[in-house]
Formats: C-alpha cells, sequence, structure tokens
C-alpha cells in the first residue's frame, strides 16, 4: 500500500466472501433458494447462518414484513426563547407542502413525510423525515437539509442556524429515537419451526431455546444497562452482509438494536422472530459502483431496473433482516447446549486453517 | 462469486483502502509521521482524517493514554435461590486464585483479573474479566468461561448451567456495562489546538467548535436518548481502521460509544479530546494473517515480535483512538459552517468518480 | 396508626411543608409574587429554592413556555403474525375518528390525538395519546383504552388481547419514549441572569455555574449511563411540589427525566433554562379533595373554576417547572463553590433542630 | 399556611397512610404477621398490595436476600491530561488505608469500601463508596467527601477542584451506573406460588403470569427505551413506604430501576421475584424523628437500638423490597384479565368516596 498524504494510491481490504444458504422467504419477498453473500474475518459465521437458514427453509421459510421506511436528518436552530421556538415550530407543522417543495429542488427521489422536533431551552432540534426512493439516503437528506435550512431562516428571522446534524437524526450512534421514530426499514422475520426440526437442525429444544432467549437476550441485556437491544450477535450478521452489498457498514451500530421474541406454540413447536426497527440499507449510492456489489446486488434480486423507486432496498432489507434472523436462531440454538460454541469455533478454525 | 452450499468457494469483497495521515502521537505512543491505513465505502472519510491529524500534528501531537484494559465474558447460573446465589458468589470472591488456575488451562496468556455480577431472582450473571495479551480475546475468554464452568458446577453442586455467554459481557450489543466495568481498551485522546490553527487548517474559532460540540455531542445525543455516546461519527472510523487491521469491526457497536470533550482553554485556544472507554483491538487472531492486516500492522509498528505480551495490542488501540479523534475533529469544525459538509461530499465524491 | 388487615383505619403521614418564594413567571403564565407550596423531609430544599426564584425575579422572573401536553396507555395485541400486524396497524391510522367516538363513551374530556406503535414479531403495542383536560389522565387513559380494546377486538377479530397497559406508555419507569412521543406537560423555563446578580444571589459566576453545569449535568449524567437526564435534582423539587398539591409523586421517576440547558451570553450574564419534556400534573382526580391540596391549588390559581378545561393544569405545570428550574439553578451555584453544599446542609439543620 | 418568604411557618402535608398485610418473610429476615405502612393518595394501591402478602403469605413467605450495601458521592477533578490522571489514580488506588484516616473524621459509621472512576479526557469522576451504618448516607458521604477533596488536592497538587458531586454518583436521577457498581441495598425478593393460589388468590394461572411479565416487563420495557428496569409500577410501592418510614422519597427514582423474573416451575407453580439493584433507605437522618415516622419504624422492628450497626436498615430495606414484590404480584395478575384493572379502580375509588 502507497502511503503518500496527498496522493496516496488507493488499494483495497480484501475481505473473506462466501455466499451462504439458500434462503426461503415468505411475506414481503417471496423468493426460494436465494444464496446470500456475507464477506467477514469470522468465518465460523458462514456455517452458523446457513444453518439457520437450512431450519427455517424446511419449516416453510422466513416470512419478512416491512414495517416503515424513512431517512432522517435533525438539523439544530436556535430561538431567542422558547415561546418562540414553539410558535414557529407550530407554524412549521402547516407548511409542510412549501417545505416539500424545497426539497424537491434538491432531488426527485426525497420526500417529506414527517417532522418531529425536541426543544432543550432556546434550542430547536428539528428531526426532518424522508421517503429516498432505492438510495439509504444519508447525503439526499443532509442535501435536503442544506436546502430547508436557508428557507427556514428566511421564512422565521428570529431563528440562528447552529448545525446541519444534530444527533438527533441519529446517526451511526447508539439512540432510542430511530427505534421509536424511525429510521431506515423497520423489518420483522419470523418463522415457526416444529419441534422434530429443532432437534435436527438445530440440536436443541423449542423450550431450551425460548429460556435461554429471556434469560440472555431480554434480561442480561437489561442488566448489561442495553438500550432497546435484545439479541445475541445482530451486528455480526449486519457486518457480513453490508460488506458484501456496498452498504456503509457504520450503520451495523443502530442497526445492532434489533429485538428478538421467541415462544413456545400451543403445539410444543418454536416460534422465533427478529425484530430490525431501524435498519439502513440501500441499492445505489456510495459502494454499489464496484464489481462484486453489483454482482451480489444481482444475485439477491436487488438490481431489478424495472421496479418502482424502493423496492429494491425493501427487497434489500428483508434479506439483511433474515440473514439476521438466521445467525440468531443458530447461535442461541448452540448456547443452550455446554461446551458447543467452543468446539464449533475450533473445529471451524481449524478446518480453515488446515 | 460461488454460490454452493456446502463446497462454496470463498472469494473477496475488496473495500477501498488508504493510508492517511501524517499523524504525530505523544504519551502512551511516541510516534511521528505515521500513515494509518482505513477501508471504507465512504471515501470522503479519508481526506477529513487527515485534516485533523494535520492539524494536531501541527499543533504537538495528539497525546494518548491507555486508562484500562480486559476482555470479558459473561455466565448465566441458576441457584435455587438467591440467597444461594449470594452465599456462593461471596465464596468464589475469595477463590479467584483458584479459579485462575483452572484459567490458565486454557490459554498461557489469559489472565483472571477481576469478577462482577448481578444477581436477578435466582440467576446468576458473573462476569469474568482477563487480561489477553495481544489478542483482542473474544475466543480466549470463551475457552476460559469453558473450562471454569464445570470447574464452578463440581465445587458448587447446586448450581445449574444456563449459557456460557448472556449478555452482560456484553458483545457487538449497545450497553452501559463496558463503559463503567470495562472492555477492551479504555483510550484517552487528547490535543490542545492554537486558535490560528484551528482557523488555518479547520476553518473555524475554538468557540464555535465548543459551541457546536455542547449542542451536538452532548444534548443532541441525549434527546435522541443515547447511552454514554456523546460524538459525532467515532462509528465511522473505527470500521475503516478495523477493517484495515484485520479487527472484528462488528466491535465498532461498542465502539462507537465514545465520548467527546472540548473546551476554550484560557489562551483562548482549543482543547479538544475523544474518550474511548472501551474498544476493542487487537494485533493477533482472526483476521490477522492476511497479507495486507500483515502489513498494515507492520506499517503500524503494532507487528513488534520482541515486544511483551500486550503492547501491540496496546499501541494499536492509541492508534485506533487517535483516528477516531481527528476524524471528530475534522467533522465537528466543518459542521460549524453552514453548507460545508454537503459541498465536501459533493466535491469529494465528484473527483473520485471523474 | 391502626393495623388490622380489612378494616384497618386510615391515617396521615404528615410531611413538613412550607411555601417558598417568591415566584415571578413570564410566558405562558403571568404572574408575580406567587407562594409555592413544597412537601418533603429534606427541608434545606425550602430556602434552596427560594434563593433561585429570588435571583429569577429580579432577573425578570421565569419565562415558561408549555411545548406540548397528552396522557398515554399502551395496549398490547397480537397478531397471527407481522404482515397482519402491519394491515391492521395502518387500517387502524385511518380510522381515528371512529376511534374517538368509542372513546367519547368513556369520558367527555378524553380526546385521542394521536397513535403511535411498535410491532415486536407478531406483538403489536399500540400507545394510545389524549387530551385529558385538568386530569393527569392515567385512569381517563386507562378507561378509555378500556373501550377501545373490545371495539378493536370486534373490528380485527384474528388480533387478541394480552394487556391493557404494556410498559410502552411508560408509567412510572424510566423511558426515553415518553420524552420523544411525549406524556404529561412537556415545559420549558428560561432566565437570563445578569452577572451581578450571580454574584450577588448565587455567589458565582455566569462562567462557573456553565462550566459546572457542561462536567457534572452533561458529561457527569453520559457517564453514569443516564437517560434522557441532564439535571441535578429535579426528582426533589418535583417530589416536594407533588406532594404538596396532590399529584401521584409516582410520577417523578420520569419527571426526573430534566434537562438543563446552560449558557454564558455575549453581554457576560447567565442563560440558564431547566427543559421538562414529560412532567405530569393534574388538578382534579385522585388526592386533589384533601383540604390542604385544595388550600394550595388554590394559593397557585389552579383551581379557577371558569378557566377552559387544562388551562388550569398548564398552569400548575409551569410553576412546577419554574420551581425545579429554581432549585436547579440554586444547587449548581452552591456546588461550584468548595464547601459550600455541606456548610449548608449542616447549618440549616443544626437550625432545624435547635 | 402561612406564605412569608423568610419566616414561614412550616405545617404539614397529610398523607392518606394504611398498614397493609400482613407480611411473612422469610430469608435474611424472618417475620410473620408484619403490617407495613404505605401513605399515598392512590388508595387503591392498599388491596392491591395486601392481596399479594396475602397469597405470599399462604405460598410460605417471600424469601428475602441482601445481596449488597453501599452508598456512594462522586467528586468531580481536572488533571493537566489523562496520562496524570491515570498516574494519580493508579496512585490512589494504593491509598485507601489513608483516605480511610481520612473518612474517619468525617464520622464514624462511614468506611470507604470501595472507588471507581471515569476519565473523560482530562477530567476525573471519582466515586467513593461506603457503609453507612443504618443511615440512607447521602450526608455522610457527602460530608466524607469534603473532606477527603482537600487531602486528594494536598496530595496531588496537580489537580484541581470541580464539584463536590458529579453525576456518576448518582442520586436521584436515571442510570445504569447505580445498579451496576451498587448504591443503597441490593434486595432480591423471591417467592413460589402454587399454582392452586395463584388461582384462588390472584384469580390468574402461572403461565398467563408469566406470559404477561414477558411481554410487557420484559418486551415493553425495551421497546420504551428503559433502562436497567423491567417492573409495573415498583415506584408507587416504593413512595407509599418512604413516606411512611421518612425516607426521602425523590430515591424511588432510581429505585424503580427495579427487574422482575418469573417462571413456570416445572410443577406447574408460578415462580415469582422482584429484584431491587439500587434501592435507598434508612433508619436514622433526616425524616426520622417524626413521630409517626418512628412509630411506623418501631412498628416494622427497625428501630431496634440493640442490633448492630447497618441490621435495621436492611431490615428495612427487605420488607420495603417485600412490599414492592406484593404490589408488583397483585399488578400483573390483575393485568391478565381484561377489565380488572379498571373495574378495581372504579369500585375502589367508589368505595373510598362513598
Amino acid at each position: 500500500m502507497k502511503n503518500n498524504t496527498e496522493t496516496s494510491t488507493q488499494t483495497f481490504a480484501s475481505i473473506p466472501m462466501q455466499a451462504v444458504g439458500p434462503f426461503k422467504l415468505i411475506g414481503d419477498v417471496e423468493t426460494d433458494n436465494l444464496m446470500v453473500p456475507m464477506a467477514t474475518y469470522e468465518t465460523p459465521l458462514w456455517p452458523s447462518v446457513a444453518r439457520g437458514a437450512r431450519v427455517a427453509a424446511h419449516s416453510g421459510g422466513i416470512r419478512v414484513t416491512v414495517i416503515d421506511e424513512r431517512m432522517t436528518r435533525s438539523i439544530l436552530l436556535q430561538a431567542p426563547h422558547a415561546g418562540i421556538a414553539a410558535k414557529h415550530l407550530a407554524s412549521l407543522q402547516n407548511r409542510q407542502d412549501e417545505m416539500q417543495d424545497v426539497v424537491s429542488q434538491s432531488s426527485r427521489f426525497a420526500k417529506l413525510i414527517d417532522t418531529h422536533f425536541q426543544v432543550v431551552g432556546n434550542l430547536i432540534y428539528l428531526r426532518l423525515e424522508f421517503h429516498t426512493g432505492d438510495a439509504s439516503g444519508h447525503n439526499m437528506a443532509t442535501n435536503a437539509a442544506d436546502k430547508l435550512i436557508p428557507w427556514i431562516l428566511e421564512n422565521y428571522s428570529d431563528l440562528e442556524y447552529v448545525s446541519i446534524s444534530a444527533n438527533y437524526c441519529t446517526d451511526k450512534k447508539v439512540s432510542a429515537v430511530n427505534g421509536i421514530l424511525g429510521r431506515g426499514k423497520y423489518v420483522v422475520c419470523e418463522c415457526t419451526i416444529p419441534e422434530k426440526f429443532c432437534k435436527r437442525f438445530l440440536k436443541t429444544t423449542p423450550q431450551a431455546l425460548v429460556d435461554l432467549h429471556i434469560k440472555k437476550d431480554l434480561i442480561g441485556s437489561i442488566v448489561s444497562g442495553g438500550l432497546r437491544s435484545a439479541n445475541a450477535h445482530v451486528a455480526n450478521m449486519l457486518l457480513g452482509f453490508y460488506l458484501a452489498t456496498g452498504q456503509d457498514a457504520a450503520n451495523i451500530v443502530e442497526g445492532s438494536q434489533a429485538i428478538n421474541h421467541a415462544e413456545v406454540t400451543p403445539e410444543g413447536d418454536l416460534y422465533f422472530s427478529t425484530t430490525l426497527p431501524n435498519m439502513i440499507v440501500g441499492t445505489v449510492g456510495n459502494g454499489k459502483g464496484l464489481d462484486f456489489v453489483l454482482e451480489n446486488l444481482e444475485l439477491l434480486g436487488c438490481n431489478d431496473r424495472n421496479a418502482e423507486p424502493g423496492a429494491n432496498a425493501r427487497r434489500l432489507a428483508c434479506i439483511a433482516g433474515a440473514t439476521a434472523f438466521c445467525g440468531e436462531l443458530s447461535l442461541l440454538a448452540a448456547q443452550t447446549n455446554p461446551g458447543e460454541l467452543m468446539q464449533a469455533h475450533i473445529k471451524l478454525e481449524r478446518a480453515q486453517h488446515s
């Protein structure tokens, strides 16, 4: 690698990648025999996710549902005092159409769908929320905000600019706001796995897995001082999927705030779900032009030029969620058996290095 | 890319990488003219970090301090009731030497340095804390836990196994416990930047930057419902650094929980700091055997075979922290100026694509 | 006190109470020379709050602004799967008028103003948000929910009842949702205090107080793993005020999640503010019929029978917020001076006991 | 009530109070037929807690276990840079005996048992942790800190004073630190309730209650963005108990961060527990000198002059925890039955007002 400050030649970090599966999805995406690429240094992840995919496919597939989608940017303005802040915010609520006109100048895909705010003293944290088509939308939202700020300052001349981004967005940082108000795709992945498949594929029982889920994902996360997070290792699957599909993988920070829910059904089977309330993905934008990324998006069916705007990204989100689901299911199953986790690591790593 | 389930050939995701700098560090690492590799799809990050490095080098360098280091695994056991849990935990407190004997069988580097626990009803979340030499230590800690569990169950026969990992560790998930009890390296990065360098390199003033920091990093994070997090985009720098140095980048989830602190000094200069209380890095283990990773560790001076165990990893942690510091300083400076952020993105991305 | 199980005679706990002030308020409440009652065992609180009130009155008064008001109850329903949950939630969004008709049967004051939801697997957490006139509204919201549930179950027959209250409300528990989506009154209290009054009344400087605020309220709360909380002791003032005015004081849990913001103005004065985004108060309901409570509500001008519904409660909220503001200002000032806090406690408690 | 600023005569707020029970406790407190006083405006709480006490007494009593106890104060110091902070903190670790000598001058009960710290840039948040006998210990800890600060500044002359209290304590504010490092008493309350008693006394089944607990206390709290909190209304019980026993009830803020854990036993019975990891109580200090308080402490057996220091307070903590346990059990049971909650409120309030 070259090391010059100004003229440094770009090289590449080569991260091990493999397609795993096959996945079967139902619900908002209907597909079968889908192979999902993941790039990671933690290669024991591949067979673990594949195991989850396999048992889910035998059980009828993973049901994926998109609950919501939006991208946000929070600007920060300052008023003479909170009374004026409140007055202007009330006014802005009634001018969303005018604001959309301004937004339209920045992009034909950006649609202002909602705003939320916080007032702290005389400070206004205004969270602008957009539909951004197939882009994850960070830049589109920033660009729209960049157009809206001068318009707001012109229309409300006693407000002052503080920042174009004020952490109430919030981007690549832990928060509760992204889950509660939404940022990225809100995806739920579910599957009911017959008891016999639990035993055959996962070497565990529905009851053992639910019991571990409650004590680890739920209570364990609560005692750790977690925040809107109840899972085992969703970050791992998102990282692998994001690197393979050209996503900005720093978004795994918020993506990691996923919530598993599992129960034993009246029939004695395992209902398992992974909910990702604020997962950021896109099929256009930075990183998407690289050859291997395009190839992977193609493989996943997320590069359909005839699809309506946003459809490719929603499909990608569902597959990302399903990948997380499989990794969760498989690791939790492993952890119900003393020693299995460590043995699996040792075996897989030996296999790799031999 | 091949797509077979079982026999899938491994390929590679090629992430754009560049070395940026030069960095000057003082304190626990003394170095100058260090170039730091970062791999990312978000390539505007490179010049942004380089700008931060440049102004800090002109200002005497970034002071790096390692406050603490440890790796953890929390096992989960169940007692007949909390009274028995309390009794056995008190007993275990006095048997750390015996526990270390058990740990020693799992690795010659793992040293049990402390334990903490939570009791919830009859459940015991026991957090085992280790020194792990130059490894980030996830597997070393898991392996040690795998040895300790049978020993505990044998010595306290009324305890039952629930899980080898119970989210009180906590790994790759948002938490407060990692910052409060420690996990990974605790690194502080500081620099006092003369007002004139603020203006020359960062196009801003100490007062403007401090003001933005307070309203965005501190108050903005608080209103977003953040958790032990007060920064702009530490996750971006850690991701780029982690991918370039063979780290498990899913650890940016907890690494992102970093805290900036800035003030205007009595002399009118800018004191700026980024504190990363729980940042995970290692110089040996998964991912470190790849050629480009070895080359990068070499470049950073973190592959010194004569160094005492742990020294390479501590050096790597300091450089990672300094990289985060530079990105924070540079982005906050940019956001003090209306429009600069968007213009920079547009300009850099055009430059790349032309 | 009598101790029989079933027939135990009710007695009274007598909590020391004093009216402190005088307060001057401007903005959404305009009043002067207002004395505010507080009941507490921690009697050093009285002179501390009085000092804050005094300096604020000299500085032109505390500006109070009501940003929002609502009371909530989150019901919990279960769908066959998330796809059906999403479909029914979309349908409910369009039937808010019908839902209001149902709500109207439960109370003439309850108005359904918004709904929000979370879907976790197949679970629906539906947060019903109401205006509730002068009542804090817990029972009104519960009662409305009690009417809405059968209507929902009838209209969406594949949904099942799980609970009338599911912690997404959230009542008397720490959360981020109450600050982000609102619960109770959202009140901002502000005042700019001339430097000379800072020195005369508070024995400190604007710079010293702002510095302490940043390091204690902001950074200190962040490192403690706080959640949407940045103050010194708002809970103390709310407790005293709530007990004196017949409020359900368990609501100080969420009320304590208040955020101070302070800066030195260009003129060298102190801008200080306390924002209480989710503070629960009412002027009718449980506790309000006691003689001393009625007397106190009267004293505060919050028992005006000619006021429009909700006006008395909003006024009460502003006064509660101003009381918190004064206690914050006064304690922070005290803590800028080494030893003052302890000396004040000792002196006041001696005075009491002598 | 008199309203003069300076000379205002103190009056009393009379809060309705009743003793409920009878309670049976086993484990760290062994007692039977104990009546527990609670003062509250929310009087439906009394029969609800009594119901929980009754079913627990029939089931063998509530097992109470004290896991830990301490009171804390975090002082804030500033170093020239983090390197010096680290050096001095390492030195202080080895001088705990000398520090205890200083502490001894402030009180014969205060014992320094541990310290923890956070370094943020050049700031040191030093958390001093004490045993404080039968006092809740706020003032004792503050007083000890007041003595320690000059000693530290003298011994480490390049450190500067910032504040005697810096929110890393943390007092009366939401945090994760209090649960993780401890503050107040750490109490676990447990009982296994036979299925038949669940039905007879609680009108529900073990399975229904556990199911609701998981979906409301655990998942509901997680989606609300809760922090180390998993209960229904612990704040209510603590408030009532605190007011009746002369406690500083603002401490319910942190006390509310309690965690329920429930499961169906292999025998089909209900294991139910409430864990209060950081609950603050004392039997001496402010508020304890009032006649009705003394009478209540006497009633509870917490005014034993022959007990060793701390024993009265630990007993009080166990009873407080048991009271919270009973309220939790009873409300959760009620919420498993549609309509029961509202009907109970209506019935009880009518009964009161008639």
